[in-house]
């Protein structure tokens, strides 16, 4: 039996190739991938055609085939993996559709390569705007959440120890300020994606005088890809998506860790609807907050997946090849899939994050966590260095601990017998005055300085950041907007020129 | 609408978590899970009734309900997601078949987190027993080849430059002993995942005075895992194999590196049949080696699957959680099946590998690669020390190389002109014993040292490894026929209990 | 400028070469890799003249220059990178020592790669011990915790919620179960490394009539590595450490997780010493768990070491390169290095944990943590399945929570509320019946299944991990007595050769 | 003994502690890490006076002290561990010079927490500024080697296997275009690290009313980071610094991966000066491409240190803690240090890979890389589609090896006789045209499309990219004029203020 595909090669191909080589890769060419397909076939004729290295009857033909083979679907297409890849079986299927003879015209100029670069481009730029707009929903909800909690006071932490009081939203504005970073670090791929590879055929070019720039302008790329060997073997743009991703799945990984603990029972600083929870087949008390641990193990697999692109094309040669471009990217795909599918569900985490405002409240007052407060009093008005203030807290502390009391028992008395004992003097302060100094509240909305978690700080640099996220909207929906006039130019195109 | 499985929860799973954390995992309910399921819940149930936990007519219901499910497959077992996992899946199927009442009978003294782990444990020690019988394959072919290519001399190299002449059946025994290590590697795994955890439950046990040797037996278990915390919440049997099938890739990669370059139109040392080739779109000539390029980017995507399977364990609490136990393992299964795909393939790469054998001793003669034979023969016959008739030689070659030849033309004349300059004197060397010592046959058969290139040590290396591997494959088989039996008790055992 | 190590070579080395390839494993050179370099040349040494392969006089000469070398230490050895490695360096200091011309004879019938090879193994071989030892010591601490917590009743979690109660020795048991696999995959590295690999010479052994039995016996090694190849080539006895150690670190990390959230002020589950906490330059009150902090790093550092080892020993070929054997390793040492510092702390923290016992065993009645117990007594005492028994129980939580009541006020009444809203009907159960089913000391007592949390049974099993780690500590002395053993006998006979 | 820089903790750290955690990161307190922390005191010290938070005389002690030990050198600074960090050791120096009633003061509305930030900022800008500076030679390297090899012809390969017939130059011309992306990478990390988070404080901000656009004005730093938690706990500059470096060393191991088998014996296309090369301590022959082998090598370290960061800052919770900030990042550091070292080793691979031109060019006539141009010409001449034209060729080519003829044995009858058998028909084609057709040089001349390696468009893109490269060094010289000023103007600052 002969080769499928290839009439140097005088072997069929063996099963063992066909089954773990091609065969898998294959199993992905789905309605989107073959509407891709068609665009970019599409593109390609109506250019030969157009630098009449083929003839109008040809040309004709093949678009009239490839408009019915993208109506028929890819069942139609005859996922046979001797054929080796989608394209061949796309070619094929050509064939069958308009005949063998003007079904090879298709090919002149170009190869499955710069084919592949260019699909995978079109693949990234698609990505990374469906990621893109399902982030800045995150990004909303997470705006919209600091707003509404921006007054909610509780402990925030350094080495999971109650260190200040914050506010949640305060807490959820740093957050979101995290995640516009991630959205550009996201956004700056589409760019470096935004380069046609066809005509560079299998890495050489081609000496049939093509037009480029047309092809590229057809499938609404702003510039082309040269030269033609770094066009059709890099695949930096698709790693690059994939560290933009877990780059954002390390920091929802984080979050995700906090708000494990806040709803802990004994933290009890957050719930979530029961709709979030999973349950135990044999603790009937359970309520369990997977969605949190889901984000910590994705933030994993989202490593593993890059160090394993990585480590692949690392290895490969500087040119085309299964390690370069194919095998050794394929979990590159399945992570962009899966965070696309991690976006709602982390939205919907920030939506409905209820922070226990009263026990929270409470806790900032017993857990020393404005400690620091009365060192700034001390410092401020009653003249000691910050350091002598910290060592006379700090002893105050521990004395009050000693005793079994918590911060609310820290007395002047305490404070003043720790004084004495680090700088040999005392303070004429009230309790009154120490009441103040550690009133969480009080202490909260005295950090007005800039980042500050004052509430009307917070809002403002909320607002800020709703700003920005228009902004980023705005030209998202340009870049989206762009893209389909694009399909539409060449679907009118093809009209004009079938008629 | 109520939650599916818990009456703790008010409310039903939410879309996002269903689509996104439960419906993934369900997805590979095939019919092996639904085989190990059945046995599982068949041990745990004939135990119960053992016990007398449940009644007799409970449990005949149970095991009919049970061998009905299994008959009818996967699916018609509904996977809604909203169920959580495969388990209350198949629970809520034995309800619809034997009734809730009684299926409800079945889960005492047990957790899902038991079931999850104990059929984790029999997942590993079937992969564990289907990837060494592959490997055994791979083995064979390579020591057969090993000892039909045991005289075709080459050049072995260092560095990728030509180093001492071996043969090419030294090559393949080398790589026979590399895969002998790696075949215990994960050899060695079975064992630390033979321990059954049924009857941990949730981690901490049960007060039912449950069975727990009898369910292990029933399963085939030669240990109890215990205590029920690591039983459950470790899954260090999963990575294991994972970082050994990582370990037996790398190896891969690196032969597969080699073959790469041996099979280059330069090199032309190494050829394939075509079935194992493939070609291109648009070059004709093209015989490209893809199942080489595929063992260097499966090694990596090993890596970066072991890597972030590691991630996520790490970030874990020490205890049953998605990223402990599930989610964050998920990789792992897919790279033991692509794995088991692979080995077939690597197998036919040993069996056809065919070296050009005539070009291989020509180029050895050419190659400089008997430098240190003319080295040795120096000190051997003429007194010097080694560093100083290395650095005659070496001389002497740059003489040469500087002369445009090549070692053929590395004459006496050019040793005695390097040996004057390096050492101040000359020696009496006839070309003839020049010749002797730079032929690379003579050269390899000189190297009987324990563990050298000469064919007839080649060989012994070769039946010490085939020895070794049928004692292998004894021990595999009987591995194989202990589960096998285990399981034909356990039928037995059924049957009479029903009867 | 000629080069300082070859003649073949007409140029200098480039300092770019130097500086960047060759110095910074030169750095390295200190007093162990200087000893384990004597013993290695010594060994070889006497090998050759036993084999009458150099004169007594050369071989006097050698073993003298050796010992002088030794005495005087790493810092009289000219760590020129230009030398390209140590063992370069060795050689030049021993021509300067004893005059080139005798020191030219000791590299007969070997090379850089056996020698390098054979190095590693040396000091994999002590790094294992080192570690096992260290890691014995850890295992002590946590079974010494583990019996003296045996009857601490806490909460036991799944995805960090309370799920049942357990102990903390419990707890430590289960951690201390984990670390015996941990030890035995440290300790399966020390086999594959004892093999000798001097004589593979540069792979293709030599044609010099050696000893490598002798050589082998001379430094303690059991095995002979063979085929000469893999030999030097392969390296996985480093690799397979480094996954081991990873694999420690993934498990400590995980009780870290753990221990990090038990030391938080809300959970106030555990506490350790000041001197084990660091503090904050403004917050005065503060007591930071760094050493928690740590493990979690640590094993991010290590699953870096080990996917970036991997990586680059994937892409080399197979046989001796920098990517194999040197450069693509170098990260594996310092993991070893950092590990054999890290397991003391590790140490320190399993001794230190102090759980707050009278509010882990409050907190158990408050937390629901016993309702699966109550579940229990419905399937045992009133004759309902598990399944409807945890419908109700669960009905039960989520009344009681609707009422803002903790698990002490779960009442009779509110679980016959919930009973009869779940299965029709109610139960004649007495509130102290209730009480007893949910209290948390009479739960943990009644667990006495096999590996369950049960005082009694939790002493049992620490009784037996203690009877198994005087078995590998005494397995361990053995091993560590044969190396030493194996120095003073090649002493001894270095002496006697002296003689 | 009591805690070296807490009152609150009653105990002395334990030495395992400070042995483990505290020491090694001081050990890199070096010139430039106290130089930097010099600049940063002054900073906050002269906005402190600025805004009268601190006396005129406090200050001007303050001020002072830091310039003493700023020229005493960090050797004079006791890095006894037990001060936790080098800033308290820095302190601790400040209050022996100056009095600790004084050096007191400076800690006021600040913490290490914004410190450690804005010192890692401080480094990630002169890192990212020393690595693109290196990476301009490097890029200037190339592109002027590519300009000289424009003309080289040489066998294009995919696949490792013939493909096309390029240049050199244009091999070098797409390195270079790659590397151009690189630097974008490298060069954007710029901006998000220029944001300076002193006056974060821990995390919330400060009660006291400093300056932070001074303090950032005075650091050179273009904005100010906020909100405060973000910016003390956020370090995703540091990360995708480490990932663009990672990401250009997998590019250079590509680049690598084909030289290094250019260079073997077999393909004898490309040589490096001897000054390049290792050698071997047995094989006097040997001339070992060692730096190719360091740059697969390094790309795996590169790998690992990513992916090993990543995992560490993954588990961190959203705070300050060792794994998100300081042992967590540990392993980038030296990361980006070793890459700077790299970089002028690459620079010289670029500047002496030296093409065999004439052998190349004669490959080109053998080895079938001129297959494309007989199917083109097929095209373009006989009026055949291109997929016919594709196995007509390649059964011709099949017809040829069976021949045992190489490319310039393939002539019109062969190619005729594949023609009747793939077609039926033949062409009426004269040798010269085939030959003209397979003539490598005008294969390449002809491949003027964009992108395209013929000479002239080589060139092209080659002066693009150089104009390109100028535009990149001024960018890059304006900023580190920017830097240059700022620190001149806070010096001069500085003396203004204290006269």
């Amino acid at each position: 039996m002969k080769n499928s595909v290839s009439s140097r090669l005088a072997e069929a191909t063996a099963p063992e190739v066909a089954r773990t080589i091609y065969a898998p890769p294959m199993r992905g060419f789905d309605q989107l991938a073959l509407e891709r397909m068609c665009f970019l076939n599409e593109a390609h004729a109506l250019m030969l055609a157009d630098r009449e290295l083929i003839t109008r009857e040809i040309a004709v033909a093949i678009l009239k085939g490839i408009c019915q083979i993208r109506e028929e679907g890819p069942e139609k297409v005859d996922l046979d993996p001797r054929f080796e890849d989608s394209y061949f079986a796309f070619e094929n299927r050509l064939g069958a559709v308009i005949g063998k003879a003007k079904a090879g015209w298709l090919h002149m100029g170009r190869s499955r390569n710069d084919i592949g670069s260019t699909l995978d481009r079109m693949a990234v730029r698609d990505w990374s705007l469906d990621l893109l707009e399902a982030l800045s929903e995150v990004r909303r909800a997470c705006l919209e959440s600091a707003r509404v909690h921006a007054e909610v006071v509780m402990p925030g932490y350094t080495h999971l120890q109650p260190a200040q009081p914050i506010t949640f939203g305060y807490y959820l504005a740093n957050v979101a300020r995290g995640m516009e970073r991630e959205y550009d670090r996201i956004g700056g791929v589409y760019e470096r994606a935004d380069e046609c590879a066809l005509g560079s055929a299998a890495f050489a070019g081609t000496s049939f005088p093509i037009d480029r720039r047309l092809t590229a302008d057809l499938l609404g790329f702003e510039k082309i890809a040269a030269p033609g060997l770094d066009a059709v073997a890099s695949r930096d743009f698709v790693t690059e998506l994939l560290w933009a991703v877990t780059s954002f799945q390390v920091l929802a990984s984080r979050v995700a860790q906090d708000f494990y603990v806040f709803t802990s029972w004994e933290f009890n600083a957050l719930s979530f609807p029961d709709s979030l929870a999973g349950t135990s087949s044999i603790m009937p008390q359970k309520k369990n907050m997977l969605p949190l641990e889901y984000f910590r193990a994705e933030a994993g697999r989202s490593i593993g997946a890059l160090s394993g692109v990585l480590s692949a094309v690392k290895g490969s040669n500087y040119s085309i090849g299964l390690d370069s471009a194919r095998e050794g990217l394929t979990e590159a795909w399945p992570a962009f899939a899966r965070f696309a599918d991690a976006l709602p569900l982390l939205k919907l985490v920030f939506e409905t994050a209820a922070p226990n405002a009263e026990k929270l409240l409470k806790r900032c007052s017993e857990n020393f966590s404005t400690a620091t407060d009365i060192a700034d009093g001390l410092v401020r008005e009653h003249g000691v260095s910050f350091r002598e203030a910290h060592h006379i807290v700090g002893r105050a502390v521990q004395l009050a601990i000693a005793r079994g009391e918590d911060a609310s028992g820290l007395t002047v008395e305490i404070l003043n017998t720790a004084a004495k004992a680090e700088v040999g003097s005392t303070f004429d302060i009230s309790e009154d005055a120490l009441r103040h100094w550690t009133d969480p509240t009080l202490a909260v909305a005295s950090r007005k300085v800039t980042g500050g978690p004052a509430p009307e700080t917070t809002r403002e640099v909320v607002d800020q950041m709703e700003t920005r996220l228009r902004t980023d909207a705005q030209a998202l929906q340009h870049r989206r907007k762009a893209l389909k006039d694009s399909k539409e130019r060449l679907m009118a195109r093809i009209n004009a020129f079938l008629k």
